[in-house]
């Protein structure tokens, strides 16, 4: 099957290109880019000097496409690919929110091919894998997002949590892309831990969206803090919510209650993995899993569930490849088997 | 005046000698450390070698002693100092909870030396500067605590948040101290970042403790989870709570309303600075500066407040020294006027 | 084929685990550990938990088997293995030097297996295929000495370089190894940079053996000095020698005529890839590639050669694997074809 | 006396305003900035928040003057300052090279302001403290020049180094400025390390000249590589050469020599710390000292000399402070006493 990647000079798209090449069914046949068109790939990303691809400054016809574009640009990109009949993953953020205006409200654009949205899929595969399989349009989750709603998912599903929740997050570096700008600056990030995005980080309306549809009853209030950490990849989200009632039980039978729910919920998911004790993001890298371990401050009755992925790879690249996977009926797992590199 | 640092061979004890060597009134006479006894203190720490002292294996007669050593040890080493009539800062745990049962159930010892419980004094000098001035004994707050009471006072002792607070907290390697274990191992640490003390964090009744008493009618329910963050200094506390009623008001004219609040509540200080913008660690890097930055989620009522500290200055060895000064009438800032390094 | 590894403990050998994974033809049937023993592996290493084995005591029969074990313990572990008819590639130096006196000298221990050494062949695929595809025991080389010989290989071979050479090597601190020491602690390294090893690496020796056997007559007198890099993963040495005569030219010409030169040298090398610009170590993060840049400082004479690698993948396990599949005659690239991650 | 900072927006001259923030006798009356004209400093750098100054678009009339331009701009906004009879450290390359052809080849374009360069003294006071006294201009010594020059010096001024020596340095990602760049990208950057500027980096031509001053009979020929390593702060350089004789004696009696030798030459001096074991530039971190460790590769008779330091302290701006202190006849040490934060 010949794949595109349209945009693939920033870190997701580098990433996708990586993953894909050792996908046994994917063939990268076309990658582009606008200011690196003309340029061997190898030139300007040495580690796919074995793809052997020259970036092209438009996509090819491809049976399959991912977008790697900025949001905006990317629906726009999107549109022509779809009337080919090519089938699309959009890994920016066009097509995650279903609402055009809170799109704008957001994004402050107005949405740039809205007809579009009734046919797009929120592409996390945990929850909507179905969806996904019929799909011919994929909005891939953000990275926080992937990381803070499976983390979430099983608690506000089963009601076992309260409406009021905190998702305290901390990414790497690479979340912030290619582009230059001083917040990813060596000498301004190393050594450096800082919160950001307090008035709102565009990837809460995802969030919200989602989790409100596993129990619209809540009246989720879902408050999101991201934050950055002098690492190049890795998310690490902290949910915290009270518990809603006493089913879980307290103390070592509560934390073996809550593990038995999110096992449960995840049970024969190839990439998530309700783990025992906390886990940590260098567990993630490179691969396309998502760690979960749910406890409890019992002493104050709050839940405390901590998630983490490689925001490139399951928070990115890896999870379109998924998506790609489940459309095409391939196995969900091809091309994705590899083991996180440690240390 | 003569002073000594009881096992100066960790990180807070270092970094104490590097602050009073540059401090005008106190004169570095002893330092001690055990499997270190009779070596140069350049030996083992080349960048204390100006201090041309050398380890000795016991405290000699100071004017004024702080011990270094970790908790249980620390009350044992204290009790003959205090005899010979010097004033005593004690940087671990020891002293700082009022009550020896609170004590016995964290540590997991009975106290060493209950009987000076009752003359301790919790040496947060903004929450506490006459009772420090007074003291022969201050218990030197643990790095977490400061960072999240600094953050949470003024909220909690003007009432405006309620009872069910999340403190997150990210803290840099050198908090884990300088004695070796897999989790400060480089490979395992670098890249990587993780949760821990799921289960009870031993600075979590500090703060319980300190906040409560500036309002005990709150019944404050807090929730602290430390994270390790890759890199050697600094901590960064983001606070959550419900704003308790309306009176901030919302949006601009509520995020001034908090600006004001806490810039009262904190006037005069000269160790902490309510700021604008979200704050970043590394704007503190090696000097005694705490600074908060307080604002809200105006769309779901939560308060949140952001701390950050060096956990060895501000969070223990500033501080300790800032003790000092207060408890021996000296300028407040004397020997702690140092900017941050930056970058 | 079922393959062991003698002590999985440490970095190199869970690297191979890790990359035997994924090997198609080679069944990673039991890994020992020894205060780890009775373990699963997934609880000391969780990115392995798909794995499912349990670390035992001793190694069962297996076709092929890997020591992990440190020096002096390796030789005495093997001896047993290659007496059951399985084929051994050790990870430590005990086979890499072919006179035990040397060994002696470099390691201050009588060596342990002495009359194993003739059978022994030094595995750097590159310079001695022939004698690897016919061996039952491979010294796999160290990682220095991999950087450093194959960086100087194609220089003394083609007679272009003097016999003063210095080859300046600069390491993450995984090549230190998963045992704890103040020069692997977190605090202490990071931000840190340092040269050791002053008075004499034990790489040294294998780099002189293996690289005079190319040239006997050039009386190559090399000095090499390692430097600790504050990262995890990743050596590169630069290497420096005057350029012999002058058959290379200068300038633009010269600078293409010794990449000819190497690249003639490495023609049909799959994991060694002659570059046109200086290589970054983290262009082979996680993978097999070693990268080579030679050029010269014209203006003195001097030639300069700078190479790369992941100290724990061509620098160890990955190599190591890479023997193993030209001793099986599987092809050399099996299980060894990811990309490198980046970034 | 009122000092004035040309251009406080680089790395250089942050650290700058941070040393005189606690210099005795330097009130810092005036930064310049070009972008940020009209913005408070401590807007653009919370931690100089104390310094309460606001960034001017020029210089208002001073005692003694830094720039912290870029060179080419440098020397043109020197010319105005001097005539007011101010004196000038200039922390850019321009008045570095005696001869203005040097110059016009290294940085490709014509000297400025040529008819200064008489005037113009080479900044480092341990090999030119007189001339530094009197001058009116000083031209501050480049990072890595500094830390190439000090550590070979003794071995060329002695005569017990051959012609051919190479200096191969290490370099944080600061020294590279606050220029945005893709080379420090943090997720460029962070555990990676590689060698740059192999066509001749522009702070070999100072190197050369200013050993060549100390013994023109020597025939120098110096190879310089930077290489960049992922941390904030700090230089390691690393030199080779051929001991030139016997006279140095071998083993420990040849380290004691050497020792010996190298402490005589920088006897009395303030910053210079000649070590028994080799440094880690962690031990200088925001402070003014070059630390030097002398030994031999006694097989070879190679001389190695490693010396390391803050490139932005004893590389840059504590170096000019030290300049300023000479030049003003203060201490030489005033307002650098402080020692070095660690870890």
């Amino acid at each position: 099957m010949k794949v595109g990647i349209i945009n693939v000079t920033g870190y997701a798209g580098v990433e996708l290109a990586r993953l894909l090449r050792g996908h046994p069914e994917a063939e990268l046949a076309c990658v582009t880019g606008r200011s690196s068109a003309g340029q061997r790939l190898a030139d300007v990303f040495p580690h796919l000097a074995p793809c052997e691809l020259t970036i092209e400054p438009e996509l090819s016809p491809v049976d399959f496409a991912f977008s790697a574009l900025p949001h905006a640009s990317s629906a726009g990109a999107i549109v022509p690919v779809l009337g080919t009949g090519a089938r699309v993953v959009d890994m920016s953020a066009d097509f995650r929110l279903k609402d055009a205006s809170s799109y704008q409200q957001w994004y402050g654009v107005t949405h740039p091919a809205s007809h579009l949205l009734a046919d797009a899929v929120y592409g996390l595969p945990e929850l909507a894998r179905d969806a996904i399989r019929g799909a011919r349009l994929v909005a891939n989750p953000g990275c926080y997002s992937t990381a803070a709603i499976l983390a979430l998912a099983p608690a506000v599903k089963e009601g076992i949590i309260g409406p009021r929740v905190i998702a305290d997050a901390k990414s790497g570096v690479s979340g912030a892309g290619r582009t230059l700008s001083l917040t990813s600056h060596y000498s301004e990030v190393n050594e450096n831990f800082s919160a950001y995005g307090l008035g709102g980080h565009r990837h809460l309306p995802e969030m919200q969206q989602e989790l409100t549809a596993l129990d619209p009853a809540l009246g989720l209030q879902l408050t999101f803090v991201p934050h950055l950490a002098p690492m190049t990849r890795g998310i690490l989200c902290t949910c915290y919510g009270a518990l809603a009632d006493d089913r879980m039980g307290t103390g070592a039978r509560g934390q073996a209650a809550l593990l038995d729910l999110f096992r449960s919920f995840y049970a024969g998911e190839p990439f998530v993995r309700v783990v025992d004790r906390p886990p940590q993001t260098k567990q993630t890298w490179g691969n396309n899993v998502c760690l979960i371990h749910p406890t409890a401050d019992w002493r104050t009755g709050t839940l405390i569930i901590v998630s983490c992925l490689d925001n490139l790879v399951k928070g990115a690249a890896g999870q379109a490849a998924q998506d790609m996977n489940i459309m095409c009926g391939f196995p969900e797992t091809m091309g994705l088997e590899a083991l996180a590199v440690y240390p």
